[in-house]
């Protein structure tokens, strides 16, 4: 892509309203433009990220059995008064009246509408386990929406959930998330805590809040260092395995605000082990049981005859808030230098040409290099304007394609000025280049 | 995927709300499930075909250039009050009132959205063309939904807009949108005919409906046969090529409702080559100059240093619809056979195994070759039921892969009796099956 013809408005300064760096960075380089209050445009370069991260929670949730579906956005109110959540919910919920004056809503989450899918269609044991999940759009009427996409009105989120005929099946279904969400953030090279959570509105009696580490994190968490070494590599999907994992992370107290306990942490964690800090939120998973199978009447038959109500539990990853999440984790905005993980960048190199208005050979070399690289399914921006090298190396370090390739005036011989941001740079052949960017490609 | 671990429930039979095919089958085979008037749930089976929709329109859009955003679903009022629709549109749109009783609304199409957001960025015609699409949920409160996802409320829409510098320019866009959307039908082995339409709300003076032809269809069209054979073949992307291309289809008339004229119809179509029938529109274009860029302030620099409005125009593919349209075009209902294009088909192949309690030899063999399948990307859907023969086939022939195998209880040589749907079957070697469905899925 050449910087010309895309569509990448970067502003000279950081927008004076944005308060946290994510949302200063999405701002100042084009990625999303504010529509109205909490309500957002992805432009490209944030559309491209959003796109890539919802892609691998995607093959994620695939991995573990999770079948895709697509819920509609706008939901009728009766289903939500079978629930008793209809009152509950509050002014959050966008209610709505349609032209035939009745009560709809913006779906803030999904378990009545999945409830009523699944109720309509599965009648016996045979059928469960199923894991469903959908990734679609969701409102939440914020009396004060701030910092960007992270605390907006209309968000994208995975959302899932899961029907079992026993507490046991359904753990075990829990478990399956669990693994998966650890395996999802390890692919957006985030590490993300799992913490013991308040179910909330939801329901419930077991939750886990995965929470990464940021300064600017709305969570306060309260953790047993040791929890970062946590190693989930080799949990198999089965029974025995997940629970070990669970285990391996549950003898370290690690919890979030709502669920702190000052004595208990106290006891339980050494003085030299304990970690007060902030962090956010990429991801919540809940077990409820039949706390919406029950009222909304969805039961299968048993093996015995008898009929029950399914035990179901919700997983939620927010999509677009990890655009973000990844921002703060990775932005160091004292020298504006953002590096994207390989796995989610929205371009993976940027090709930097320095031209002059007599001689474009520089470009032409870009040009003819980005070629090899689109053959080897990397894709490259290049920087076609006649500005000097420092602003167009300001530029790059915003848009944070993860490796930069320099092109100077005079560079003749086969072997190219290539950087990975954040280290020194060396001159190496374009096959060794493409020989680096496919190794990284392929780790996440 | 077996299909007993498959979230497909298929109904014995049709249900009676259903009026048109497309909307029978859909519910028939669990693609859809209405959640309220006019607002649908797709389920695993629906969503894939659309999902394989949705991913070829916008390969054919990235291909003439144009560069993906998303836009909320949710808009705010003032901008179409600037551009003087917030009135016109009517009760087709839904209006929203938020907690703080700010005027929102449901996008019911992006005009006014995308014209702000390139206001607010493109400053100078070098940063022209600019083409810009989003693929989103958009919102009509039609009065009387209905045939299912075909006139529904919420429907899934790609919608595109082209920015340029001057008229002449601005049709080059379009004419790109033109080939791109014949590209695209063609793709989904659909034949849809450019036709000159009505430009209705969205304004303007030229504008082209892709119609198929379908007897459930909503629009009547007054066509010369002769339009059928137009080639669009070798086009090139270069204004003249694709000038001639427009012209190769308008030297046929060829209309709809709006746009008929009786006279005109019989002076110059032959009365042998007339043909007035009925069709689905799948496809929208539009060009409306400066409609929404003079009112909302959409102009930029020109060379000469004076500012113009950019010159707009629209161009929409309903995604979500297309399902439908592709029904309406392939199913046979007599004999209630599906067969769907390999490209968007939700499983490349059907596998009947024949299972006894006692004998579960042909589900081991449907394992063995489903793997071999998967090796070489082709995805199959095994029935695992110990159904009936008889049975099994009315299920696949519902479910609409393009090809299946049958694997008896006596089958034990490395010949397998495969069959494309609507042919007769042969005894090949999996070898072959595999070269053949992949040559195929090749084609589109």
């Amino acid at each position: 892509m050449l910087i010309s013809k895309s569509f990448i408005p970067i502003l000279k300064n950081n927008p004076s309203e944005a308060k946290i760096k994510s949302h200063q960075l999405m701002l100042r380089v084009g990625m999303i433009k504010q529509s109205s209050a909490g309500i957002y445009s992805w432009l490209p370069l944030g559309f491209k990220v959003m796109k890539k991260i919802e892609q691998i929670v995607r093959e994620e949730q695939n991995k573990i059995g999770a079948q895709e579906i697509l819920m509609p956005t706008i939901q009728s109110s009766e289903i939500w008064k079978e629930s008793g959540r209809y009152e509950d919910y509050g002014e959050e919920m966008l209610r709505i009246k349609d032209r035939q004056d009745r009560e709809m809503l913006y779906g803030p989450t999904n378990e009545e509408l999945v409830t009523d899918i699944f109720r309509s269609s599965i009648k016996s044991y045979k059928s469960l386990p199923q894991l469903l999940y959908h990734i679609q759009w969701k409102f939440r009427d914020e009396i004060r929406p701030r910092f960007g996409i992270m605390r907006c009105r209309e968000f994208y989120m995975k959302d899932a959930y899961s029907f079992d005929v026993s507490d046991e099946e359904a753990l075990f279904s829990y478990n399956k998330f669990f693994i998966s969400y650890l395996k999802t953030f390890k692919r957006l090279d985030l590490t993300a805590i799992p913490m013991a959570a308040d179910t909330g509105p939801i329901g419930g009696n077991l939750s886990h809040e995965f929470i990464i580490l940021a300064e600017t994190g709305e969570s306060k968490i309260f953790t047993d260092k040791r929890i970062f070494d946590v190693e989930s590599e080799g949990t198999e999907l089965n029974k025995n395995s997940l629970n070990d994992l669970r285990k391996k992370f549950e003898q370290f107290y690690s919890v979030t605000d709502e669920k702190f306990n000052k004595e208990e942490f106290e006891t339980k964690v050494n003085e030299k082990n304990r970690l007060i800090t902030k962090g956010i939120e990429v991801g919540h998973i809940f077990y409820f049981g039949d706390k919406y199978s029950k009222p909304m009447g969805g039961s299968v038959d048993l093996p015995e005859g008898k009929k029950d109500f399914v035990k179901m539990g919700s997983y939620g990853i927010g999509v677009s808030r990890l655009v973000g999440a990844i921002i703060e984790a990775k932005y160091d905005e004292k020298d504006e230098v953002m590096k994207w993980p390989i796995s989610v960048a929205p371009y993976d190199v940027s090709i930097i040409p320095m031209i002059n208005k007599n001689d474009i050979s520089a470009l032409d070399k870009a040009n003819r290099i980005n070629l090899e690289l689109e053959k080897n399914n990397i894709e490259a921006i290049i920087d076609d304007t006649d500005e000097n090298f420092s602003s167009k190396i300001k530029k790059m370090n915003l848009i944070g394609a993860p490796y930069q390739i320099i092109i100077g005036k005079q560079s003749k011989d086969d072997h190219i000025e290539f950087k990975e941001v954040g280290k020194d740079s060396k001159k190496i052949k374009l096959s060794e280049v493409i020989k680096i960017i496919k190794e990284q490609k392929a780790k996440y």
